[in-house]
């Protein structure tokens, strides 16, 4: 069987300038990185803004298991299949941190035959937008330890920095530091850490800005401290933001590229699903919306935290109305919540299925309530037995939701062609009524109640003293009629990571809290969130490897 | 007076397709980065290899001191004048870190009207080569204390690692930290510290290595630390440079830029120029000699660290021939080296230019030892009087030079034509014999020696206790026999920054040595070096800001 690096190696790949002309830009649209790379004009915008929008579809999923969903390469798959079909459509995609590709995690971008390539590139360096974003953020964090050196005049508090550094690397070392040791003139002594480089706040103001202009307010409105007086020192205290912004000019312009079957993808931007919003730039989808007939995302993790979010902080601030939203699931992964262990997931087991089914059912329910018609598609593995497949159709149709199954991994485009009918038919017949959950002027507390309630199924929610505390603060500086973000375990509805299938009568502990200012959200913290990953003991790194012609090898 | 980045602004830039045209490229020789910025292929190098070199013309100049000298400007003017003159010229350049741009000095791409551009996207990320050698080092990094947390199997000895992390920005709070806090699955406590992006080793093998298989061995030849038994433990033993290697495949690729007249500018690499070679890569060299029939290139820093370097090491390394060595010096820095201060350099001052000349003298006679034919040119000011720039003239006369006044700043092209002439003169008339100072064979005190003795004028060079062991450790591990980097002041030929002029018996003390096995050289060092800057109380990023439609304001 090939690997992932080896498809995307024999793919044909179109010039990004062919690719360009087919979506109707001309050379002077776009930016060429290599040839098969592009970033899209910031004149290309005012050229198109005033075309139709196309159709919104999303993609997202059941809660993730070790089973796999194959959320990306559906999306990339269901792009495929609609070109097959002859329809213009765009997929917008997110772009991947090169960190984890040396840990465990593979590449992001699709899988088998439902890739966006060229692969490596894309989970490298891509176009740099994720090495402008540590640098600005590290900018910060410098102009910030520069201010307590020199003199301190803001009276920022040392032991009250949030602003943390970035590297998008998967470096558990770094995750609790020290930094300014070694004397006078070496800085102040404090506690620190690293995040990796997509959990910066950046990362989150570069995706839901609107343009430069807005990106440069956001930026300077990021709350990097607090001073001794409890006031909040923010990034344009520092005076930083307009060269965070100049760091940021080229990484704010959407990317360009193709899948294995030429269908333009744009890719752009990337932030965490937990501490962040999950999902592409409102920039790259907004113009996909005008380039295209059909523009097909996906959001991180599963529905509970990657949809929601989409919905209710992206589309809410972008203005953006999605028309259908797909849900992957597998017989693997539903068996995986109706109890079965991992090694014995490739056995027929009907039960099991209809057990699990339970998980599919809730997101179901939930993405109900946004009023955007569903299909449910199942990312077919071999092992998957008739029976079994029947079983979710007749349950998602029982639903009131259209049902396809879905071979893109195997057979690319072709393999997607029936979940696409579907799509399409979705799109020409039933309507979206879209809204959001929650109302943002609610205080903090209900609308983390409603998202706790509606969609993870929580009976109440309880709040730590220092999440009481830092709620109130949030208030008292006037940051509190702002979209929610709820940083939560993905496996499971609860913020128990082991609670699968649909679990009932559970509450949820929110830990602390904080405000995303630039980017214009309250983050809620239900239990431990990781934002800077670790390498595992054999780390994918040892087997990456580059031949003398350029040939990447060992990336998966 | 315009600022540079407004000149840069009004320059009538040509795609870069034109500017490969005019070399004998085509578009499949080149990837784009936008319109203004390329790289060259790894083909290219095939298809001109049996091409017959051109010239090599080197630009060094007298120690630096703060009325500043122009190096960068005269060698860009000079490749500008050459085109002027309807040569078939390639200026060859370091690409500058963007750390130091936030803090405050300006870029490093010329000035006045001698530029390189697009000048705010080469001192900001250019094509992102800066940025994958920090990814490469730092992945090295989080790859060795993740082996000290998975049981460390080589026995690395966590008081004995030497590989720092590194970020392309000024942050002194990052010189000395604390790394792996907060338990034990948060990695393992050790002393620990940040150095800037070009400050690494990865960087200094991307300049020397002469391909992708030669990187990927140079990468695994690193040291990064010892183990208990004192045993060296390097990146091959980590499996660390199939990976570093990976990330570098396209940072190796030269870019191609154009001067504010378009003359082609080959921008590669950029290491240090104390702690390693400091100038661009030998590709990018060795290239340019194929495409054009003049190269000029410069060296970091003044020529008793650069130009040696650029000699002893890169030449060496290189098998390259240079022809001719362009010494800058400008009238008010060489007052400044006579003695006086800084705010009394506009007055002219006959006496203190011949007191000061002893600088220039030394730096004329160290470089005639190469065997090299030398050009010596005075980067004029407004304010030098005919007086003083005639007795320099007839000063470099009496030892054998060439001697041209250049007006690049302010004129451009234009402005250097009698410097270009000499030069041209001097490429057709004088042989260069070119052999480097020292043997490589010698032992490391007695190389040491040669270039103390010899170069700086010193009488005689000490050892630290710490060095000398050192030093043993080198010899044991039979990494005694290679070209030697003393890390040095740049202000002073002595190891004291405040002896000026031409200090004569003084001493050298080596207080560290150690060996960068990966780039093939080991660094002697002498007094403090500063590996990460820091940000001043007033940092130049407070005024750097970006409009609406992408334009950067306040990058000099």
């Amino acid at each position: 069987m090939k690997t992932d690096i080896q498809i995307a190696n024999e793919a044909n790949l179109e010039h990004i300038s062919t690719i360009a002309e087919k979506l109707g830009m001309t050379e002077d649209d776009i930016e060429f990185y290599g040839k098969y790379k592009a970033k899209l004009s910031d004149e290309l915008w005012e050229k198109v803004k005033d075309n139709e929008d196309g159709k919104l579809v999303l993609v997202t999923a059941i809660n993730p298991t070790p089973a796999g969903e194959g959320k990306t390469t559906t999306t990339v798959g269901l792009g495929q299949a609609m070109g097959k079909l002859g329809k213009n459509a765009i997929i917008a995609l997110r772009e991947p941190s090169l960190g984890p590709c040396m840990g465990i995690k593979g590449g992001a971008a699709g899988g088998g035959y439902a890739q966006v390539v060229p692969m490596e590139d894309i989970n490298l360096h891509f176009t740099g937008d994720i090495h402008a974003v540590s640098i600005a953020h590290n900018l910060l964090s410098a102009m910030l330890d520069n201010h307590l050196q020199q003199g301190n005049v803001l009276g920022i508090d040392p032991r009250q920095i949030i602003w943390k550094r970035v590297v998008d690397m998967n470096d558990r070392a770094l995750r609790s530091i020290i930094v300014g040791l070694g004397g006078k003139m070496q800085g102040v002594p404090r506690e620190d850490g690293f995040m990796i480089s997509v959990a910066s706040e950046v990362m989150a103001i570069l995706c839901l800005a609107e343009d430069i202009a807005d990106l440069k307010e956001r930026l300077g409105q990021i709350v990097v401290a607090y001073s001794y007086e409890g006031k909040p020192i923010t990034a344009g205290d520092l005076k930083a933001q307009g060269a965070m912004a100049a760091l940021l000019k080229d990484a704010v312009k959407p990317n360009l590229v193709q899948t294995l079957e030429n269908t333009p993808a744009i890719m752009h931007g990337g932030p965490f699903a937990n501490i962040a919003h999950g999902c592409n730039s409102i920039r790259a989808t907004k113009l996909a919306l005008k380039l295209s007939d059909i523009v097909i995302t996906e959001a991180g993790f599963g529905a509970d935290l990657g949809a929601e979010k989409f919905l209710d902080i992206k589309c809410r601030k972008g203005n953006l109305h999605p028309d259908a939203i797909v849900i992957v699931a597998t017989i693997r992964a539903l068996k995986y919540n109706g109890g079965v262990k991992k090694d014995a997931l490739s056995e027929e087991n009907v039960e099991a299925v209809d057990a699990g089914f339970v998980n599919l059912e809730k997101h179901i329910e939930n993405l109900q309530q946004y009023h955007v018609p569903i299909v449910v598609t199942l990312n077919s593995f071999i092992t998957d037995s008739e029976k079994e497949i029947n079983l979710v159709k007749e349950k998602c149709e029982a639903m009131g939701c259209e049902f396809a199954l879905s071979e893109v991994w195997a057979k690319g485009g072709e393999g997607g062609i029936s979940l696409a009918k579907k799509v399409i038919h979705t799109l020409e017949t039933k309507e979206s009524h879209f809204q959001p959950l929650y109302d943002e002027q609610d205080t903090i507390e209900e609308k983390v109640s409603s998202v706790a309630q509606k969609i993870y199924g929580a009976n109440d929610v309880h709040y730590t003293a220092k999440a009481k505390k830092a709620i109130k603060k949030i208030v008292e500086m006037g940051l509190d009629k702002l979209p929610i973000c709820i940083a939560k375990t993905q496996y499971s509805f609860s913020d128990n990571p082991k609670l699968l299938g649909r679990p009932e009568g559970f509450d949820i502990t929110v830990r602390e809290a904080r405000v995303s200012a630039g980017a214009g959200f309250i983050v809620l913290i239900t239990g431990n969130v990781m934002t800077m990953p670790g390498l595992p003991k054999k780390p994918s790194a040892e087997d990456i490897d580059v031949d003398h012609e350029g040939n990447i090898t060992g990336l998966f």
